[in-house]
């Protein structure tokens, strides 16, 4: 079990009309469990569409995972192509038809006629538990190869990786591949690339490390590959080492940290509660601490004061500041931080306000401008910053900068 | 122009470090312009990945679109594999470092040693503006078909699709393909597909209907396909008559639209404001209000009330119904709904209060229980609900019922 392939089904993917998260998912485990996907197909509802790629897939790889295609209505067909390939009957399944009984009446509910035709499959099956939903997982072996078909509803796939395939692929790997990723922010792509030219000039053969830029972001992610038995730990520890001596400035964390958890965790080391003032992000980055499991622990609460009457009357913002300098501005950020720091107990705050598009710009403001305030009651500092994409897009930007502001405060004092 | 491939190029889109956003936009655009993407490879940035499947996409399309592998840093070799697979030489393309020492230029920087490397392009290419990055997109003639290779970043990737591809694609496909999409929520996928059996029937050939389902939300997607000239619109319109008359109870919208714009657009229509109390969406649920351009003109602000303090103090809950009843409950929800309409000039309200997970639940009240509180002064209503995935599926999916609960109480009224 060396490598795998995924058939992503659906011409909801190849439309876009669906973001295809599965097949990352995927990755990401296949990659950790030993046997990483080294080629994915999306491809069409359609006979042609999946029996020619299913051919192609299972001279690839060792182990082709297939999702979409097994839920209740007729716009799936992966059955009966998957009957076609190992030319075998669609035969009635008793204990996939028990599943599904059991399933609703665990749920007050009763199966449908509807589901009892999704119990047809291929004879040669062999069901994969999907305790989350309806359509179980089904593997089929193919000489020393196997596929394994998944419905495409990402819990119900989730489930059926980590319970029915996770055992298959785990142990029979010889190869090893480790990944680290170094989260970086703030320092363009260019800049870290140079500052590791001498680093990738002289990497062990086999190793790599690879950009990925996002918003005001770059993740290096430093990857070793080789036999199980090489050392290749201490190979990842070395070169992560050395490129981290390098980018020491811009880089937060590792690997799962993000900007959220990384300001969570200072905080908590502290025993210190945080609140936010959020204008143009609109409650992004209080969403962003509480998507943290835990945060109640130094999450305090967070006022979105997107009109400018609730600025001042639910954060103490003063109307003269507001018409002197308009509600995007820096005395108007100090204020909303001030206003946080009177309302809430906490010992940290951060305030934005900002111009997120498309409309709302002025020649001396333009759309893409934030004033971002951060601090503790007694020291607090401001800081203008400016980006122009779409709007959507410079939210997140300006989230990015709010909680990265944040943290480089933190890790000062 | 009929049909069009996409190559997604980076390991970390295999690894799952990066989900392809790109392939999404690519394959949405291509269908909405004529020339569908009818097959996507998503390969490693290797010589032998990328070369075979170039062999393998050009024989299957009229349009090969590749994205990713353009930047600046090392492990990107593209250029280098296009050069073999054209049988070309890679030459210092003057134009291309013109473009790029404009765009520093601008900036008030410098372009590197690395970016004019950049700048060695196969010699038989031809030039797609990019005005948001350094790396150009390439056009490449190859008989009738058309080869396009473009930079992975996001919006570099859509300037250059908009400005470049665009114009090539228009007008050339001679098939059309409609889509409409009707979006539901509430009811689950097998209750509609029952509803619609005598549709699905009759339904003309070429058409279908396809169900994407979500937390609480199902997608119906519509598609009719044929020459240009055919009477393609009527019979879509007809298609969607019939289906929307049975949904009409869940349905709540087309295409584009989502709760939060369909929740905007009522509330814009009467001139009425509204404002959000959020614990355990922490700001989720206005931060998608804020999402929308020119929510300012309905959305009044909100206060997420993360912890009991911020109940008490800033919403003036009082603390003993949160004693008595615990802060997930149906009357702390109505308290922090009556808190907003005390403190804001807001005509309609929402409040929210449950467990996310994947701690904080009791026997009574597991993890994945909310109370939801919508209404206008003098006129509330709470709901309690239940559902239980992980944390960000919980939170997903109150933020969407909170949505659709407030929607509902608008159209009554």
């Amino acid at each position: 079990m060396e490598s795998s392939i995924v058939i992503a089904i659906g011409d909801e993917l190849l439309l876009g009309q669906t973001l295809d998260t599965n097949s990352a998912w995927i990755g990401k485990h296949m990659s950790d469990w030993g046997c990483p996907v080294v080629k994915r197909y999306t491809v069409s509802d359609t006979r042609e569409g999946i029996l020619s790629t299913l051919n192609l897939a299972i001279e690839e790889a060792d182990i082709v995972l297939i999702t979409g295609g097994l839920g209740p209505t007729r716009d799936d067909i992966t059955k009966k192509v998957l009957a076609e390939f190992f030319s075998v009957d669609l035969v009635f399944s008793e204990p996939a038809w028990y599943w599904i009984e059991d399933y609703f009446h665990k749920r007050g509910r009763t199966a449908s006629a509807l589901h009892r035709m999704q119990c047809y499959l291929p004879s040669n099956v062999q069901l994969l538990e999907n305790a989350m939903g309806t359509a179980p997982g089904m593997l089929f072996e193919w000489g020393t190869k196997k596929i394994i078909s998944m419905p495409g509803v990402p819990y119900e796939m989730k489930y059926i990786m980590e319970n029915g395939v996770y055992p298959i692929v785990k142990n029979h790997s010889s190869f090893q591949i480790l990944h680290r990723t170094l989260r970086t922010f703030g320092l363009p792509e260019s800049q870290i690339a140079e500052r590791l030219v001498n680093i990738e000039d002289q990497l062990p053969k086999d190793c790599g490390i690879a950009y990925l830029p996002s918003l005001g972001e770059v993740k290096l992610r430093v990857t070793v590959r080789g036999k199980k038995e090489h050392a290749l730990l201490e190979i990842l520890d070395k070169i992560c080492r050395d490129v981290e001596a390098c980018i020491e400035d811009c880089m937060y964390g590792y690997d799962e940290d993000n900007l959220e958890s990384v300001v969570g965790r200072i905080l908590e080391s502290r025993g210190a509660m945080v609140g936010f003032a959020e204008s143009c992000t609109g409650g992004k980055i209080a969403s962003r601490m509480v998507s943290q499991p835990g945060s109640s622990r130094y999450f305090f609460g967070g006022l979105v004061s997107y009109s400018n009457e609730m600025k001042t009357r639910l954060l103490g913002v003063d109307e003269k500041i507001l018409k002197e300098y308009g509600a995007v501005s820096e005395p108007v950020a100090l204020a909303m931080l001030e206003g946080l720091f009177e309302r809430m107990s906490i010992q940290y705050g951060l305030s934005i306000t900002g111009i997120a598009g498309p409309s709302g710009g002025s020649p001396e403001k333009p759309v893409g401008t934030a004033f971002i305030a951060v601090g503790k009651p007694g020291e607090v500092e401001v800081h203008a910053i400016s980006f122009n994409k779409d709007r959507a897009m410079n939210m997140e930007y300006f989230s990015n900068t709010a909680l990265n502001l944040l943290r480089k405060f933190l890790m000062k004092g």
